[in-house]
C-alpha cells in the first residue's frame, strides 16, 4: 500500500534535481535557472488518456509513460528545439495500484534518460477512473531559433522524415521523437516550416499550407508507406492509410528548392528525408498521380474528435 | 457542434500572445522569450478531475476553470513569485458538449485576467470520461529569488495568511490565490520558509518543519478557524476543521520572531497575518492549550488519497 506522499518520496529519490533545475520535485514548484541573455523556452503539452490515446493492455505502462513523454518530445522536435524539463500529471486508477505507477514512472525515466530531460516536477493524484497522463515538457531554441509551422512559400518542397501510416498496430508506443533529426536539419538548411505528423500527414499539411493561405501539390506515388500498413492491401487503401493514420510521429517539412535538393542529394548522418510534393501560391491540397498527371483534392481525413 | 480544431480556433481568437510570450496557441510549443541576464523560471502543475475534486453540479464549469488555475496561482504564491504564462491540458466530456467546454476556459480567462496571466498553450480532447483539466503555469521569481518549504529555523515564528477550515463548503472554488500577499510579505521581510495550505495545516505543517528535521509548537488558541466552520460546533471539532479540512489556499510562512513581531504590529496593506506558533528544534508537531499549558501531539491528518 503505498498513499500519494509515499508515492511523491519515491519519484523524488528516482528524479533528482540537476542542471538547469535547482529545485525539482518536492516543493511547491520547480526552480529551473537561465543564464542566458536572450532565453528563449519552448513549452508544450500533451494530455493521453486510457481508452481514448491507448488501451491497457494491449499497452503496459512502461510503454504508456514512454508515450506520454515522447509525444511531447516530438512537438519539441517540430520547433526544432532541446528538450530541457518534464512535469508529470497523473490521475492514477486507483484499481491498477501502486505497481502500475512505479512502471509507468519507468517508462518516463527511461525515455528521459535517452534524450537528457529531467523530470523536475508534477502532481500525482489517485483517483477511480482511467488513467490519464498530461505531460509538459519545457526546452529551449537551437540554431536560428524555433521554426514554426508559419513561414513555407511557394515552391518550397515538403519533405518528410520516414515513412507513413500503420502506426496504431503498435509502433504509436515506440517511435523515436524526431529530436536528432530536426536539430540536424535545422543546422544543415534553412528551415520554412516545420511540424510533426500527429494527426495524419493530410491534416497536418494543413497547418503549414491552407492554414497560412496556401497549398500543396503532394506526389501519390512518392509518399513513403510504412511497412506496418499490410503489403497486401491496395494500393490505394495503403496511400490512404500513409495519408490519414496519423500518430506517424516523423517531421514534415517545408524548404527552398535548392535546399531540398541539397538535403536529397546528401542528407545529414542518420537522417531520412524523402520528398513527397510542393507548397503552391494556390490555396487548396492536391494528390497528384504521375502517371497521368491528374490531380485530385487531397481532402484532410485524419482522426479528429468531436462533441 | 464543435471539433477539436473548431475549438482550439476559438482559444487561439480567444487567447492572443502577448508579452513574453512570442508564438501562443495553435503551434506545436510555445515559445517564451526572456532578456534577463539570470532568469529564473518557476512551473507548477496541477491535475484536476470531476468526481475527486469537484463535482458538477454544485460546481459550474466556470468555477472549475478557475479553480484549475487558482490552485497553480497558490503554487506560485507559495514561492513568492510572479506568474506569468499558463498551459491547459484537457479531457473534455463528450456528452457535456462545447458549451461546457468554453464556459471552463471563461473562467481560467478571467482569473488570468486578473493575476496578468496568458494562456499560451494547451492540448484538448474529448473523451466518454469524466472532466480531467491539467494546467501548467510558469512564472518567474520576484525580489531575493524564489522562497522554499525548507529554510526554517528553531525559534521562527509561524504565520498564516487568514482562518482555515471549512472551504469544501463552497471556498475551495473561490478562495483568492495569496499572490500578492507573498509578494508583500517577501518584500518586507525575509521569508525562512513559505508553503501554500492545500491539504491542512497539521499535514502541510509537516513539509516545513519535520520534513526539515525540526518540530512546531502550535497554539490552539491562535488557530483562526473560518467562519464556514458552523459556529454551533463544539470547539474541539472547530479546531480540528482548521487543522485538517484542508484546500484553505492560505499561506504559511516562517519567519524569525523580530520579522514575526513587525508583520503583527504593521502588516503590509491588505494582508492578514496571524501568528499561530513557533518552529522547535526538537522534531514533532505539538499543540499546545494555552489554559493549563498542556502539549499534545499535532498529527497530520489532513486528507489523502490511497492506492
Amino acid at each position: 500500500m503505498l498513499n500519494e506522499s509515499g508515492f511523491i518520496e519515491r519519484l523524488r529519490s528516482r528524479f533528482a534535481a540537476q542542471g538547469r533545475v535547482e529545485v525539482g520535485i518536492g516543493d511547491d514548484a520547480a526552480v529551473l535557472r537561465s543564464s542566458s541573455v536572450d532565453h528563449v523556452t519552448l513549452v508544450t503539452v500533451d494530455l493521453i488518456a486510457e481508452g481514448t490515446h491507448f488501451t491497457l493492455p494491449p499497452a503496459t505502462p512502461r510503454q504508456v509513460g514512454r508515450k506520454a513523454l515522447a509525444v511531447n518530445l516530438s512537438d519539441i522536435a517540430a520547433m526544432a528545439g532541446r528538450p530541457e524539463t518534464a512535469f508529470v500529471a497523473v490521475a492514477l486508477p486507483r484499481r491498477r495500484g501502486a505497481d502500475c505507477a512505479l512502471e509507468l514512472f519507468e517508462g518516463i525515466a527511461e525515455l528521459a534518460a535517452e534524450f537528457d530531460v529531467v523530470v523536475a516536477g508534477g502532481d500525482t493524484n489517485i483517483w477511480d477512473g482511467p488513467l490519464v497522463i498530461s505531460l509538459t515538457l519545457l526546452g529551449t531554441a537551437t540554431g536560428r531559433g524555433p521554426v514554426l509551422r508559419r513561414g513555407a512559400r511557394p515552391g518550397d518542397w515538403l519533405l518528410v522524415t520516414g515513412p507513413l501510416g500503420g502506426s496504431l498496430s503498435g509502433r504509436h508506443l515506440a517511435f523515436t521523437p524526431r529530436i536528432h533529426a530536426a536539430q540536424q536539419l535545422h543546422q544543415t538548411v534553412e528551415l520554412h516550416a516545420l511540424i510533426d505528423l500527429s494527426d495524419g500527414l493530410s491534416r497536418d499539411l494543413t497547418h503549414i499550407t491552407t492554414e497560412q493561405g496556401l497549398g500543396a501539390i503532394v506526389e501519390a506515388e512518392h509518399v513513403p508507406i510504412h511497412p506496418d500498413v499490410p503489403v497486401d492491401l491496395p494500393f490505394e487503401t495503403r496511400l490512404r492509410h500513409a495519408l490519414d493514420d496519423g500518430e506517424d510521429f516523423e517531421l514534415l517539412l517545408a524548404v527552398s528548392p535548392e535546399d531540398g535538393q541539397r538535403l536529397q542529394d546528401a542528407p545529414p548522418l542518420g537522417v531520412t528525408v524523402v520528398h513527397i510534393g510542393e507548397v503552391t501560391a494556390a490555396p487548396g491540397q492536391c494528390l497528384l498521380r504521375s502517371a497521368d498527371g491528374r490531380e485530385e483534392p487531397l481532402t484532410a481525413s485524419g482522426y479528429e474528435h468531436r462533441f
